[in-house]
């Protein structure tokens, strides 16, 4: 049993389970009270607050103590952002920060706000001086992740913050990654953390605002915590968390360069192990205990659940273990393939067999789940002879322009052969209307327009509509050689997660991705075949 | 030691703890995740959901768990209001419910909403067609505790639950306070609680909000919870408070009726034991463990500081006991005295020896704050000689209609004799223009008019700014025998709980509490002596 996924959560650390256990006996009472049980909750909270600042690098009167590290960033950029409306209501995040920044932006735009994102490079890096360049005379706020949690890349917070000091924004930094490791460098204005993440207990988040920052907490408050946390403090739980954050750190130099060395050879190996591999996120400048990998032709469900049979707890970003069926918006900003993605956090104190038996069984786990979708063995395809390696995991339909009922748009969409999609039903989809092939958007690297490909007829069509990736990708791998070497392929789907991975899957492939047309149903993915 | 604060937190249950620790152990990873410890975690979130909702008396799939019973509040009043919106903006809420209701209600106030607060007797109690009467077509919401949380007194829930539903208005119900004893009778739709009161840890509230009922959760969300908890959840925490939630369920009936008993005795003996005592709330409709009163005359922070030093953690709803300087909006909405005021709420498995053991020290306690601050001896007044009993406390200056300074509002103000309050300088205050000379309102229950009192000279004038409860009170009783029977005694106090004391001590010792008036600095309160 190996629990590879730090970054979701991590047991409690010993000395935090110490701390929660004595402050559940001294520190149950309300500190606003003048008894002396109250006296003595205080008396601990205090010391919590002085822990605490001392590892954010923060004076205790800049810190509060949230019920969450979600709560934190709600509260911190509503707080600052309602602080900050006079100079605007423009907010800049970049595009792979934590979904909790994303849903705070969502909310500020719905309340009339304005959001800007600022993009990635294929490593989930942003660039300071494209992120500098995007700051504006009404941005209110700055939000600058300190290092991905999906892929561990780690962002330029320092020189942004510099940016942001100029031109006189705050910066929020979510730290949750990365402040058991250390503090953040450079000159940010605020700061939120999750103690769950370094062994502290659930249920204590940490909100830093640097004195001198503009700062109006939204929504009903009481007196706690400066206005800033409401509700009944959790002395046991910030207790524990102040403890075992200073207890990470006295280990942390150590332990990241061990980590480090592991998650090296993790990703040195992985590729060697497994055909059709892309191991993503920079390879040096990242948090020192997290890796990524997507597996080509892969169901990242699929692979989760043959890695926890096999006694490996990891996660995924892939669409398929997500609830809402799309894949993660990181790597999606990267622009990198998202199927059978894995994410494995090295808790401290990973033991080097416990990688070495992971790097042994992910191959097995990997070919199983390829052998049971039949995906196409390494060179079967795209040259390969039609049909091959096609197996028995519910095929997509197929159609030659010549057949009764091509798909691409602006033509009557094939019957399905396929029906075990929700409310399919073999009937002939409605036609759809030829003034709606027009460009798509979205993460679509080229789009067919009507003088492009858009306008070509595609040899070959892929009725992969309900199903999920990577089945799409599959069966587009196994018919590619079908078509002579410059023809089109349309790929009909309406998994989200095709958008990316076919893409990716030309990339990996030296296949060339034509574009996305809408469709009336999902879109379609056209690819030129480069042989 | 005795611990006399239960309403305010209770120690940790050892189910509590014992659920606690297991779930340290066994629930720490992320119940979103597919992985074995994600199973895990969620089976026992599920679990402990289950627990609390039978405890609660609604299904699971109605019930959430949030971060305090604070955070319950504020996420289910904004979530109602928002969800029927359509209906109106009109809030109603009871005027003695917790201070989070409040504030809620302050922040949909100033979002433009419209809050009308219900009066309640001098017993603290709602009247259930007063308060029905108040529902409007526009009513977007109800809300009333189940029971108060500093008298005790019990609520008319079902009644008032019932004209809510004939007026399809949901209702609210905030059982902070009642919940460890039983289920809120009657049809609530949202009900609240909080862990911590219960034996339950910090950390964990409680919000049910019954199939049906319109709720539109308000800002940033994540897929937590039904949407209605961000955050990642403090599982510990939620199976801890379901498991002490049933454990004390099962011991409520047998403890409510042996600390009942016990109240009834505080109620008896305290009167009996201490001269010049008012025990507030109902004594029969009430919590089993929970107790008021108020001494006159008394500091409400030194009583507190004096039972403390004997062993005893109390609280109190005086002014001089909040950071706020203030005294307690549900004393205020009672009309009751509020100087002296001890709340005592006794924990399960309080010993008879250890009420014994209180009602032993408390009129020692209560004397010894009385000599220090110089107050009245029983009898000394009102009809006393002048300045009997007054001690070396910082006595108020006290002026007759031909000193040199009087200080009815309308003509200079005395130079202040005790000049020991911030920013008394000794300087006479700027005049009073005679049209602020007008009705205050607020909670006097009788107000110097032109035509009344306010046009009649005071034959003696207290000045007591800058002095704290209860010192304008003890100045007014050890003047009042000074002036001839039917003659104005003039208390000039800023101190906010002068407006609730004065007419109190006059209730209390049957002289005519005759109205304030405004003043430059504070109020001046009018008592008419009665012989």
């Amino acid at each position: 049993m190996a629990y590879f996924d730090s970054a979701s959560s991590v047991p409690l650390h010993p000395v935090a389970r110490q701390a929660l256990l004595a402050a559940l006996d001294e520190g149950w009472a309300d500190p606003a009270r003048l008894h002396r049980e109250g006296r003595r909750a205080r008396m601990l909270l205090d010391a919590a607050r002085e822990t605490a600042a001392e590892a954010a690098g923060c004076r205790p009167d800049e810190l509060v103590f949230t019920s969450s590290g979600t709560r934190a960033v709600y509260d911190g950029m509503a707080g600052a952002l309602a602080g900050r409306r006079r100079a605007g209501r423009h907010l800049l995040v970049s595009a792979v920060e934590h979904s909790c920044v994303l849903q705070s932006a969502a909310a500020h735009a719905a309340d009339g706000g304005t959001v800007e994102e600022v993009g990635v490079d294929r490593t989930g890096r942003v660039d300071a001086g494209r992120y500098a360049g995007a700051l504006r005379a009404d941005t209110a706020l700055a939000c600058l992740q300190s290092a991905n949690h999906e892929v561990g890349t780690e962002q330029p917070v320092a020189e942004v913050a510099e940016a942001c000091r100029d031109a006189g924004v705050p910066l929020l930094v979510d730290a949750a990654q990365s402040l058991a490791w250390g503090p953040v460098d450079g000159g940010w204005s605020l700061l939120t953390a999750s103690a769950h993440k370094w062994g502290g207990p659930p249920g204590a988040g940490l909100l830093a605002v640097r004195k001198g920052v503009r700062f109006a907490p939204r929504g009903p408050a009481d007196e706690r915590e400066s206005g800033r946390a409401p509700g009944f403090p959790d002395i046991p739980a910030v207790l524990a968390a102040a403890a075992s954050l200073r207890a990470v750190r006295q280990e942390a130099e150590g332990e990241a360069a061990r980590l480090r060395a592991l998650v090296d050879r993790i990703r040195a190996r992985v590729p060697e192990l497994v055909p059709d591999v892309e191991v993503v996120g920079d390879p040096v400048r990242r948090l020192p205990h997290l890796v990524t990998f997507s597996c080509l032709y892969v169901d990242g469900e699929a692979l989760l659940h043959g890695l926890d049979r096999r006694g490996f707890s990891v996660s995924s970003g892939s669409s398929c273990t997500a609830s809402t069926l799309v894949p993660s918006h990181v790597l999606r900003a990267m622009g990198v393939l998202s199927e059978g993605n894995v994410r494995v956090s090295l808790p401290a104190g990973t033991a080097a067999e416990d990688v070495e038996r992971f790097l042994a069984v992910l191959p097995e786990t990997v070919g199983e789940v390829r052998g049971r979708l039949g995906a196409p063995l390494p060179g079967e395809e795209p040259a390969g002879p039609a049909g091959a390696g096609r197996g028995a995991a519910g095929a997509a339909s197929v159609a030659g322009p010549d057949a009764a009922s091509p798909a691409p748009p602006g033509v009557p969409a094939p019957e399905r052969a396929g029906a075990d999609r929700p409310g399919a039903d073999g009937a002939p989809a409605e036609r759809a209307p030829a003034e709606r092939a027009e460009p798509a958007g979205g993460a679509a690297p080229e789009t067919a327009g009507a003088e492009g490909p858009g306008a070509e007829e595609p040899a070959l069509t892929v009725d992969a509509l309900g199903r999920r990736c990577p089945i799409p990708v599959i069966e587009l791998a196994k018919v590619i050689g079908e078509v002579p070497d410059g023809a089109l392929v349309a790929v009909l789907a309406d998994d989200e997660a095709a958008r990316l991975d076919i893409p990716a899957w030309c990339a990996m492939r030296n296949q060339e991705y034509a574009g996305e047309r809408p469709a009336e149903h999902g879109a379609v993915y056209l690819v030129r075949r480069r042989a």
